[in-house]
């Protein structure tokens, strides 16, 4: 995942629905104060970088953890740290995440947005490419891409671990829109404003609604999947074709 | 919701599963006596009016609840008594009901018809808008609107409160046809005799086996909802909300 | 099922889910030896065909039990001794199933498959067309269609008992490619090269993880599923509809 521009937004994640109740309403919202440019506002740490838009009560979070933003574990940790200071700031009302190419990680966090924007350059790909690493995409993450693309586009290209250039992206469901590159944080903020025309409240209580029950699944077992996970990953086998990736990445890099 | 044609037909509803059930079949049915003048098979109430095809065994039924054929209890009543009496009498084998623009309640009815046939006209709107009003679609129509349109469109759908206009409708499958608008009788009729050219027996016993995991879910929770719904709906802040919106609609009759 | 060209492939079938974890890898599977006309490799019995095809690892089966290819206990049963053979072959990584028109039982095993290829004839359709015979799909054929074509599309075709030629089962997505009927064959080992090229285990372990659900709600119920078919099957009315509609399959034959 580079620092490109694939733009997704209210970052309302699947992992902490209870965000979504949050009492924030349209007329009790402060703007923020000053543009990207605000030095006060403006926050972030190592790999996670919060810029607030002017007056509009939305940030935009940019990762920068070369060479390919990597979801390390410390990078989790100060995306999950941003979303709360942001949800504790009832300036905020909605979250613009900036990535890349989105394979694999970057699909995850895309599919647990409200929304997906996608530059139309060819060397953006989009999906859930596990299989060609010799792992499987787990339940919870496959549930969540039924929820999007539908079951049977999943259960193929959950198979082939395809990665969708720009076009197939939008036809199969998996983004909304496909724009110029230098448009795509712009229709990604004309897109929030079209949520944020909606009281908080009820927009919440529905996305809630939708989304209860994947994520209720996942909290349920998560316990019994993580140790699964670590336990398969830990496999001759699977450490072997990891590696060879790894090493792709690495030749890519230098 | 205005008198106006958005027709749809085959009113089995979902709350009445076992409408689906009714032993009549292709042969044995009689052919209903004259048409739509046939002042002795004509009945009707106040607010629901039931006028008979001739010789087809369909009923066509049109709500007159001025201004907008709010969904009264007084509308809903004549509604439930009208169908009874339809399936009682083994005359009729479907209903066509005309509606007008179908926001939330109307599309709600829409919804438990078997096809949608759509006028291609632009002021004519069908969708959920609940959040608009700043109230929330119940589970059970959110149920109904996944089965239709698919889970991500329903998510967006229901979020934005998003009401389709003809081609949009037609585009995320709310619809079924979009035709001229003197046309939309006529292919209701027509789609119709599909329907019915199917035996009675199976394909109700088919649309029960599709339905009834959704109407037993709405049946299990039905109390629970309604006192979910009430303790909301009077709350200060929503009553609030209602009556700028019915305001609005006072405007417009006025 | 007409001896003709619709092609599908790769048939994991949805009855036997264990088959789809058969630890076979890429690496360590020996090509088979031979082409089509490798007789010492072909095998088959009176009414199903198999032919190894050239040093892919893949199997092509052909069904011949004219007139129709009807699903009879006998063809049945030797498909089944068919995929097991396979199944502990380590030779074969996939199978093509070739047959011709497929209504009801037809579209069943297509459905069980993982990608479908139909020749652009307008004579071949696909569908599930019980109710006009005057019985029901079973449950867990509906599930089967619902995972492939959706619930609005399912609920549809169910009803009318629709078969789609060939640009509407590609548009409805009930099959992946409509070729000319010279390609078919080729079209369909293209595809299976696409299918192959991903790691057998963790192709299959997602393959799993997205029928399970469906294939543990059939293994459940098989028996009480078994004993309301045949009970229905064997009502007067039932029988009468299914003889019109074998007498007519008779007129084609003669």
């Amino acid at each position: 995942m580079a620092l490109a521009p694939g733009v997704r937004f209210a970052a309302r994640a699947l992992l902490r629905p209870w965000a979504l109740l949050r009492g924030t309403t349209l007329g009790s919202t402060e703007p923020a104060a000053g543009g990207g440019g605000d030095g006060a506002r403006r926050f972030g740490s190592q790999r996670v970088l919060v810029e607030p838009e002017a007056a509009s009560g939305v940030a935009v979070m940019k990762f920068r953890n070369p060479p390919v933003n990597a979801l390390s574990l410390e990078l989790l940790t100060e995306l999950v740290i941003s979303l709360e200071k942001l949800e504790n700031d009832k300036t905020f009302r909605g979250v613009i995440l900036t990535s890349g190419a989105c394979p694999a990680g970057g699909c995850m966090i895309a599919l647990s947005c409200d929304c997906r924007v996608l530059a139309d350059n060819p060397k953006y790909h989009i999906g859930l490419n596990e299989t060609l690493l010799g792992i499987t995409a787990p339940f919870w993450l496959k549930d969540t891409y039924v929820n999007t693309i539908g079951h049977r586009a999943s259960e193929q290209a959950l198979q082939l671990g395809s990665l969708f250039p720009p076009a197939e992206a939008l036809q199969v469901g998996l983004v909304d829109q496909v724009v110029p590159e230098d448009q795509v944080q712009s229709t990604a903020l004309s897109e929030m404003a079209r949520w944020l025309a909606v009281p908080d409240h009820t927009r919440q209580l529905t996305k809630n609604m939708m989304r209860k029950a994947t994520a209720d699944r996942l909290l349920r077992q998560r316990d019994a999947d993580t140790q699964n996970f670590v336990s398969f990953i830990c496999r001759d086998s699977i450490q072997k074709s990891l590696q060879v990736y790894l090493e792709k990445l690495q030749q890519k890099k230098g």
